[in-house]
């Protein structure tokens, strides 16, 4: 194996296919940060371990796996966390429907409880085999129990066989050789933080990005959105960004990219406007061309060869397409304010009810398929409309559908329209073993109750984000659609509309101590959402956990789904403590909650200092934070905090800060600063 | 194009993989059937209009598709009819949960309602994608009307686009060079037939098959298995297939194929007994051979390199194997009075909460990979099932759950576990346009009505089996699962058994007339279950019907599905009757019915003299169905009933009849054979 980077190893097999993530990348491998890392310095695994081979099909793969092994990652799965003894396939693939590996943000990368990773280099629709099968005349060796006759699938497919011997088989369709990267531990959660440094890093969103999204109805009118952005200032509902659906276009489906006079006349006005009362704009779009776009003929010849909804498919792989989309979104939309996009489409689809985008087959002027493309295309949309910000200066955190392999670094959030709020979560659960940022979006509700419940999730969440693209008025008004579109209100929404501004402010609150935790993915690599096993491997019980799910270092959130009034929430080994009561929990065991509707189960590693902010409107470019510190146990004495301006690209050149708040023993508090960044984003007020 | 057979056009391109349906094919292509059909002697589109070419994928095949096509096929789709516009991935897989071409029984052909089919000749897993892009460049050409904006996935996602410059698009993975089929017309139905001929013709099925099928509780003992066996026969309840599941082997996931001796003692004794009572005895099974099956030893060789449920996977195309597995059948189980099999597991499974069967990258001794064998192992198991009951000179009708290519002839019928019954019935509506039958089989319920509806889809389906594996008691007496293994049982059940035995004895007097459909079936191709498309491809108003299908000549059948007391039902060009009234219908439109709980909607073309049997609790080797005509309209004055000894194979030496019955003018009968045979199947008593 050929060391890469510290902790980092590559098997190079045969001739590896031109286009790959990794020969495709952009970003850099963080070479100083991985030298940080613990390493042994030598493979989990041994080359004699793995066999590697060429057949008529592709490339093959077979990799150990221990008897005690458990498998978690392959990007963005919704349907399940731990996937050992499943078969998953790489490919990507819109509000998948069942636990196939199909993901918006497939990743060919998985970690194991062993405390290891690997990944293969590929944009093949491979499939994962995770110990699966025993290879032939295996199972003759073992003893036999009769079981009881099942009666129903669950019993006769349950496995017999005992799980030694057992490989993870990889089948790489068409390439004819492949590279295979290893990362070290020594555990899982090091691991994955190598992943993230070897992708280029995780990404480090503006401070206004960790506020409240709203995203507005689809066939909204300048006057409408007026109208919703100026009851949200009366009404004192926090949100940040504003986003705008399909309709501000003068074409969609496919896209003019073009702002449509007739419903936003004077849209610079209006935007000047939404600028006065600090919003932050977001616009939707996908990259399908229509013809009528003013880019359409420039990049028609670098294109893919059929159409998408009437529409051209760029290849942005090409520097020239690329740079004319992302010179187009500068002029038009970075440089007149735009803060970021939603890049809607870029995933394919097989599960919904009309099925669309390109066919595999389709052939690109980069010499890519329609497959390779179909896995690669949501970071090359991340990576083209990443480019004006980058030159502007200004730091988006943006929405996008697709994602792949080493796309830590992109400051965008997944989003589905599944809209299951059991699969939602599982999101939140799922996304940290991959690089990935997950947002379980909020619409409407079948009841206030479920909004609330939904809201819960979202505001402890990657990005908290109503999507009301369906509705004209808000969900708390009223949560059926057909009503909302009528103006028809829910009686006493007034009450409904009150718990979702607190658990609005909740977020606001949150935002310092969130904030740290992305500094901490973006220098360390080290998720801001993880599932409870990345940090306890050792720990059985939390390896099907997929209901609650650390955010930052200190919190744990249990979310409650709609329909029940109570949970069991299991804590992982520690001593933790009730966000709302301060009550006492020892870990290793489960206990039940029913906090009531207005409080979502939230618990605290007893220790933790925790840095609340006074709830504001919305994080202006000159926000301070007036942070509050609430002590959970005794020994709460110190946290840290992230500080830089918030906006800008400065914190690479070394414009950034560790704020090390203490409590002396005298009850003062202490604010200690190492970095080189001037102002102040905090003010620490006092202790809770 | 190169000529294969009246009607039957092959294009080949590069080299063919070794192994493909036509190549691995055991039937000959029913020259002289195919003879007798209508045909122009041109194809039905030049070479000209057909792209192939190679890329590093594989194969890839460009076909036209008029503006006005419609695409149906692709095997057994139980989530669609009409294809077009849609992507259709050809690969086995069980109980497949979206509209993504998966399938118990997948199949690379196509008819197109411009009257021809074309069919890839591959085990590819192959990907069609029928008409969903234009090229690049043809979307310019248009005019655009800006729509509406979209508020609903629903509005954004339909197409703008004119239909015209369609294709269909195939990819054929890892393949260097393919052979593709081209059927003529010269309408829909007759593409059809052609395809089925090609593939050797349908099955006939012997006429016990025809009857009722009960399938009893896993966990049955022998005295379990009698009581039932009693109270069918004491209850008068038709029944004529009796079948075990798993329990009866003493090792099952995987399976030694052996009778247990511990719930089945002195297991022939009983068999005899159930034989004696004019019960068929059906035995479950899967092919994944347990170490402790007889035959392990000398099939492991034989086998492919992976386990399944710690069984082996013998490579049922290598004959040593296919000798060994058929001969074992025979000597333990055909040569003893076992009538069928059924077939379970040979599917794959990526969609079931415990996902199994072995990689895409296995190997098997004859050279096939996972994916190859995959797609042809259901037709393999079944060539291999099918050679015993050949050398004892006994036709079966077993079931099996995979099927694909070229698979018309043999005697096995489709089922799955997906239990939804539209989806059900969407099954008998689409098995017809590739060769192959469906059993909307009926478990417990979630209701009296429930079960009721059900059964009457069933009883007018290929199949007419109650799969009564999960629970000991019959359904009629509890649908309740929990309830029924308790033995508590529904208030008042002996009407719903009433109703049962009306519906099952319904199906005892229609095996004349379905006998006689599958004769058509076996020597003309022509299906006995069809969409009704299949008869009209040029009334769209039937293009998208899934709820309502053609079983022979002259019966409409649209079953009520529970929830709904009435239901609207099409009538495509003609003039009906009401199956039960005798009430007249106009075709060309639809009307509305609601006849109750007992009573499924059947309709009968005008003109028809329908043969009802006079129900029998069994079909005995030696029966003899006394024969009711029922006049629909003045004109039904004529019929043809297909005889023979309903059990061997005498029929493909010439010992069969069809019987001409018609009523002279004077009220009197004649009833004309011709052909061979000798004995009488129907005794002809009367007009109803």
């Amino acid at each position: 194996m050929e060391r890469i980077a510290n902790g980092v190893w590559r098997v190079r097999f045969g001739q590896p296919e031109q286009h790959t993530p990794v020969t495709l990348r952009e970003t850099e491998i963080r070479t100083e940060q991985l030298n940080e890392l613990k390493c042994t310095g030598t493979p989990p695994f041994s080359i004699d371990e793995v066999s590697l081979k060429e057949t008529n099909r592709g490339v093959q793969i077979e990799l150990p796996l221990a008897a005690e092994e458990h498998i978690y990652g392959f990007g963005l799965q919704l349907h399940r966390v731990d996937h050992t003894g499943r078969k998953k396939v790489i490919r990507v693939n819109s509000d998948p429907v069942a636990d196939t590996g199909d993901s918006h943000a497939p990743v060919p990368f998985y970690v194991s409880t062993s405390g290891y990773g690997v990944y293969v280099d590929t944009l093949r629709y491979a499939t994962f085999y995770c110990g699966t099968n025993l290879r032939k005349g295996d199972s003759e060796y073992k003893k036999y129990e009769q079981k009881t006759v099942g009666t129903s699938e669950m019993e006769l497919y349950s496995r017999q066989a005992s799980e030694s011997n057992r490989t993870v088989v990889v089948d790489i369709p068409t390439a004819k050789g492949i590279d295979l990267y290893v990362f070290e531990g020594p555990d899982l959660a090091t691991a994955v933080q190598r992943y993230n440094l070897f992708s280029g890093g995780g990404c480090l969103p503006p401070a206004w990005g960790l506020g409240m999204w709203y995203r507005t109805y689809s066939a909204a009118k300048r006057e409408d959105v007026m109208r919703l952005a100026n009851t949200f200032r009366e009404e004192r509902m926090p949100v940040d960004v504003f986003g705008f659906e399909p309709g501000w276009q003068t074409k969609a489906y496919s896209c003019s990219l073009v702002w449509d006079e007739e419903r936003f006349p004077e849209h610079e006005t209006m935007l000047g406007e939404l600028y006065g009362m600090n919003y932050r704009v977001n616009l939707w779009e996908h990259l399908f061309l229509h013809p009528m776009s003013p880019i359409y003929s420039e990049l028609k010849s670098h294109s893919g060869n059929y159409e998408v909804w009437e529409g051209l498919v760029p290849d942005l792989s090409i520097p020239e397409a690329r740079s004319i989309f992302a010179e187009y979104h500068k002029k038009e939309f970075v440089d007149k304010g735009i803060a970021g996009f939603k890049l809607d489409e870029c995933d394919s689809s097989d599960y919904v009810h009309s099925n669309w985008s390109f066919p595999d087959v389709a052939e690109f002027p980069s010499g890519m398929d329609g497959e390779q493309m179909h896995n690669q295309l949501g970071t090359l949309y991340q990576a083209t409309i990443q480019g004006p910000f980058e030159k502007a200066g200004k730091r988006t955190l943006s929405q996008v559908r697709a994602s792949g392999a080493l796309a830590s670094s992109f400051p965008f959030v997944l989003y589905s329209d599944l809209y299951n709020h059991k699969v939602f979560i599982r999101g939140v659960v799922n996304c940290g073993f991959s690089g990935l940022l997950w947002s379980p979006e909020v619409r409407q509700a079948e009841s206030a109750e479920d909004l609330i419940r939904r809201i819960q999730t979202a505001v402890f969440s990657p990005m908290a984000l109503l999507n009301c693209w369906r509705i004209p008025n808000p969900p708390w008004m009223q949560v059926d659609r057909d009503k909302n579109i009528r103006g028809e209100f829910m009686a006493g929404y007034d009450k409904t509309r009150d718990i979702c501004r607190n658990l609005f402010e909740l977020r606001m609150a949150f935002i310092p101590y969130l904030y740290t935790a992305y500094a901490k993915y973006a220098m360390e690599g080290r998720p801001p959402f993880r599932a409870l096993v990345m940090d306890n491997p050792d720990d059985s019980y939390t390896y099907d956990i997929d209901d609650a799910y650390m955010m930052g270092e200190s919190v744990l959130v249990a979310p409650i789904v709609t329909g029940s009034s109570e949970r069991s929430v299991y804590f992982p080994k520690g001593t933790w403590r009730c966000f709302w009561t301060g009550a006492v929990y020892e870990g290793g065991q489960s206990y039940t909650f029913s906090p009531g509707l207005e409080r979502i189960p939230v618990f605290v590693k007893d220790g933790t200092l925790l840095p609340l902010a006074k709830p504001q409107q919305y994080v202006a470019d000159d926000a301070i934070f007036e942070v509050t510190l609430q002590q959970f146990g005794d020994e709460a004495r110190e946290c840290i905090l992230y500080e830089d301006d918030g906006l800008t690209f400065g914190y690479r050149s070394g414009q950034y800060n560790w704020v090390k708040v203490s409590i002396n023993s005298d009850g003062t508090i202490d604010a200690g600063r190492t970095g080189a960044y001037e102002r102040r984003l905090y003010h620490i007020v006092g202790i809770k």
